[in-house]
């Protein structure tokens, strides 16, 4: 397999310190967080606005990366699924995706609602949820 | 930056060879395309069924690295604007991020609809379009 290299453009500040306290997805419970962006990329956050839906990518450091099933949502009296039909974090290329709104900005921070990403995950990218064809 | 190594699980093949012949995003006339993948991500694989609606991530592997602003779509007119609120390739961590459908499985062939991804392009990851709560 090819690898190529992703770079961490900055981390995530939480009050998730552990998988245990952390929700499965953001929309069951996750607290807001702030994202705290490296000085280098600054220049790529100029236009994004508090309010705004936004896709973050993360990369989750702490995931195993040579599991193909899981039970899904860690019950075991579930079957064994491939983790390409799971939301699992344990997959070939751990990369995490979480739609968030904006909350406030400040500088290279920028606090965004239900993330359930642990404190210290690098993350990858930001994207805006897309609008309807006459928005882009 | 602190890098992280991510593997190409598969590579899309598709009848769009060059940059200038994709759509900007798969819901504006992108082709089917077939997503074929290496052995060693079978298992996981196991539970996709035709119909299924997926996220496939990609790597953007002829995209520029280095760039933090850009004409969004690619017109002059429009003022540069920070890649973070446009979905352009160019960017640090240049992820393709896909909503498609499952058209047909064959092994480790799998066919999707709306794939603006050029051939070659590798895939980095799958994962299910989440559902109600009660549905997970």
């Amino acid at each position: 397999m090819t690898a190529f290299e992703v770079l961490s453009i900055g981390r995530v500040e939480s009050p998730l310190l552990e998988r245990e306290q952390a929700p499965r997805q953001g929309d069951e419970g996750a607290p807001p967080a702030w994202l705290v962006f490296e000085q280098t990329v600054l220049e790529g956050l100029r236009n994004l606005q508090r309010g705004d839906q936004v896709i973050v990518l993360t990369w989750l450091d702490r995931a195993q990366r040579d599991v193909l099933t899981v039970h899904p949502r860690g019950d075991p009296t579930r079957p064994p699924t491939g983790v390409f039909s799971t939301r699992s974090p344990e997959r070939p290329n751990p990369i995490g995706l979480h739609r968030v709104q904006i909350l406030d900005i400040d500088g290279a921070r920028i606090q965004v609602s239900d993330l359930e990403a642990l404190d210290g995950t690098p993350i990858l990218d930001i994207k805006p949820v897309l609008g309807s064809l006459d928005e882009r």
